[in-house]
């Protein structure tokens, strides 16, 4: 009983912590309570018999968190049990041609040939990614008309009532999941791949200004978000995968590319892994004397601060749908900050072969090892925004043919800021389509 | 029809890769066709009547790939029917005294409310981990016996010949999935982390001898094996959740620490990425002149050699269950080859000051740079081995009580290969349990 108790309170919490699940519940529940009142109304209880119970089944087993998942359970219910219902309507004929001694060893067979092949085909990436769920049903629904066939007269009508119930179920589900606060997965993944992309900005950013012991509590606490985005790999995938059942919701079409959002998730990642290296790279950063740290400082914070901004505005150019005109600027001064911070390190070079001439303060090579592997890795992280993320976010824009944004066609770089802040209201605004 | 046969010759070109994959689609055939018998059996179906067909529905959804998720799936649906039937029943209890106005609306309002909290104690993680699919099955069974209630007269016998259906069809499903070809998600697991291990030392040692152009054509093939470490994390977290559900086999306990093999899985992770940053250095080693290259070569081979040998041992350790004396002297070996690194990379300082002196052939600090990043980093993967997988892997040692080899207390470092060996046999015997 304590049990269930600390069950609920937990329950609970995560209700009120988000709103958006609170209303799944509330709606799964609904539909559960309206389903269960065809069997209440006699009219309807008449009509169906004891079938209604597959709508009520229908509902528990379909429902999903997004539009798409319902979507995606729906479709594949509905078409696995006319596919499979047909097919064994037809076994069952021929089956009954070959007499009453025969027909349950042929009926037999047909059942374990289409339960292997089915069970064999779920391993199929493809099958398994987008009809799994279906399989199942297909297998059940099979079994169910063919072994009732054996006893049940009218097997036909049987069949006809279990499909119109299920029916009955999906679209209830689909119609309120899509009309009462729908969760689009498309628009999920739409954010969750815009919020990613701030994340690792914020870590990069936060990571060199802790380098140079110029960040205070709040980069502490972002330097770990890129984190997220390297344990989102699974939950993208099948967002992606939900989002390709849902119809045209807010600026999405049908055939809006959700397969190149995987791909900036990917470009994202590599990243990621690289900035997980150079977040390790902190430890060591106090074996560096503090005049050479000095001396790099500002390219370093320059070419992260440049580098953050490429991934924000191209973040922006995601939630927004809009190509914006900053691109090609805010790339430039990244190439520009990684020319300065290579100059930089040439010039370390001189460095320590003066310490060593005049034999004053005397620098190692060792000494200046932990900053040159910091700034390499810098800058191998902004080639790979540059070949990866700039690339995947520009074929994105391409296939879901962004519009080019008019208005700031020469705003100066100060103003990027502000369209951070226009980007979180169009979050919002997506969140309320 | 074409896609029909495509699909059909794709299923069997899975089916023949692997064996395994094909005995379990015979396993889901032959329970089926087991399960339906009980319908044709004119005795059977006296008892049971069209409840049978929940025997059918049970064997179709439950039965899974492992034993661990077979079960998994069965002990829910058994736990959360009985519990749902008897709240179901204890609910139309109350309702029944309220009278026949009140009885629908108390019963619609209990199942609201069942589903509401149901639906939402999903969102928490251990729940969502562990109960998943007996949440689903709560609601159903509870929805189906409080509505069937209404109408039906012996609501009680309904339950109980549901129940014993399900419970036919669950136990003929683990009977079968533990007694032919079991695929234990515990050994899944065990084999998936060692193999793992091995192919992070594949690649580190590829990479680096693709670095100083020591490479064939085998290690180009290895180089990008460190990617499936990457990428196993979602099976390594599934298996490990569905291990716990398996009784003891083969070597492991009821209580064997699966926890730890996620602690394990995550230290690879973290040699991953950083494996992956070194990867990407390899586009640059022509940077660096020729003679400088060679004057780090010797070391970084053996440190590579040695940090391999370090991930072999562990794998051996893990694989085979047993501690290996081997482990303190390969770490040792490490060490020892990080400190040559060290060394040889401060003489480098001493070689950019003569070039710079002796005029003759004039080397510069970006000419280096490159190597220099390649060799912290590589320095950096040894110290995630030695700070990470070794800790991880002595934890799961210590809780699984691994015991201690006993043969080999001195044995020189020739004989790590024949271990290896040992190793492949030891899992190809593991795969037979």
């Amino acid at each position: 009983m304590a049990l269930f108790k600390r069950l609920l309170t937990k329950a609970c919490d995560h209700g009120i912590d988000d709103p958006r699940k609170m209303f799944h519940c509330l709606k799964v529940g609904a539909a559960l309570t309206i389903v269960s009142l065809f069997y209440y109304i006699r009219l309807l209880y008449d009509g169906f018999g004891g079938n209604a119970l597959w709508a009520l089944m229908t509902v528990v087993v379909v429902f999903e968190y997004t539009v798409g998942g319902t979507l995606y359970k729906s479709l594949n219910r509905i078409g696995a049990t006319t596919l499979a219902g047909f097919l064994a309507l037809g076994s069952h004929w021929i089956a009954s041609q070959a007499g009453h001694r025969f027909e349950p060893v042929i009926m037999e067979i047909s059942l374990f040939v289409i339960a292997l092949v089915t069970t064999l085909s779920r391993f199929i990436p493809v099958v398994k990614a987008r009809y799994d769920y279906g399989c199942t049903i297909f297998i059940l629904t099979y079994g169910l008309v063919l072994v009732s066939g054996y006893r049940v007269e009218k097997l036909m009508d049987v069949a006809m009532q279990r499909l119109s119930t299920i029916m009955i179920g999906t679209f209830l589900c689909i119609i309120i999941s899509i009309l009462v606060c729908p969760i689009w997965a498309g628009i999920e993944l739409h954010l969750l791949i815009a919020c990613n992309m701030d994340k690792l900005a914020n870590s990069l950013e936060s990571c060199v200004a802790e380098y140079f012991s110029d960040g205070d509590e709040e980069s502490k606490k972002r330097l770990q978000d890129y984190r997220f985005v390297l344990s989102s790999k699974a939950s993208e995938e099948s967002m992606a995968e939900f989002a390709r059942w849902e119809p045209a919701h807010g600026p999405f079409g049908f055939k809006h590319p959700w397969k190149n959002y995987i791909k900036v998730g990917s470009s994202l990642r590599s990243c990621a892994y690289c900035i997980e290296t150079l977040v390790s790279c902190l430890d060591s950063r106090h074996q560096v004397p503090e005049t050479i740290r000095n001396h790099l400082r500002a390219s370093c914070l320059s070419l992260s601060s440049s580098s953050s901004n490429v991934i924000r505005v191209l973040s922006t150019t995601v939630s927004s749908m809009t190509r914006s005109n900053q691109t090609d600027n805010v790339i430039k001064e990244m190439k520009d900050a990684v020319q300065e911070s290579q100059n930089n390190l040439k010039t370390l070079s001189g460095i320590l072969i003066r310490s060593h001439e005049e034999q004053v303060m005397k620098y190692e090579l060792q000494d200046i090892i932990p900053l040159v592997t910091f700034v390499s890795l810098l800058i191998e992280i902004s080639s790979r925004i540059e070949g990866g993320i700039v690339k995947t976010v520009e074929e994105l824009a391409h296939s879901a043919e962004f519009e080019q944004s008019e208005d700031e066609m020469d705003l100066p770089m100060a103003h990027v800021g502000s369209k951070i802040v226009g980007k979180e209201e169009n979050m919002i605004a997506l969140q309320r389509v």
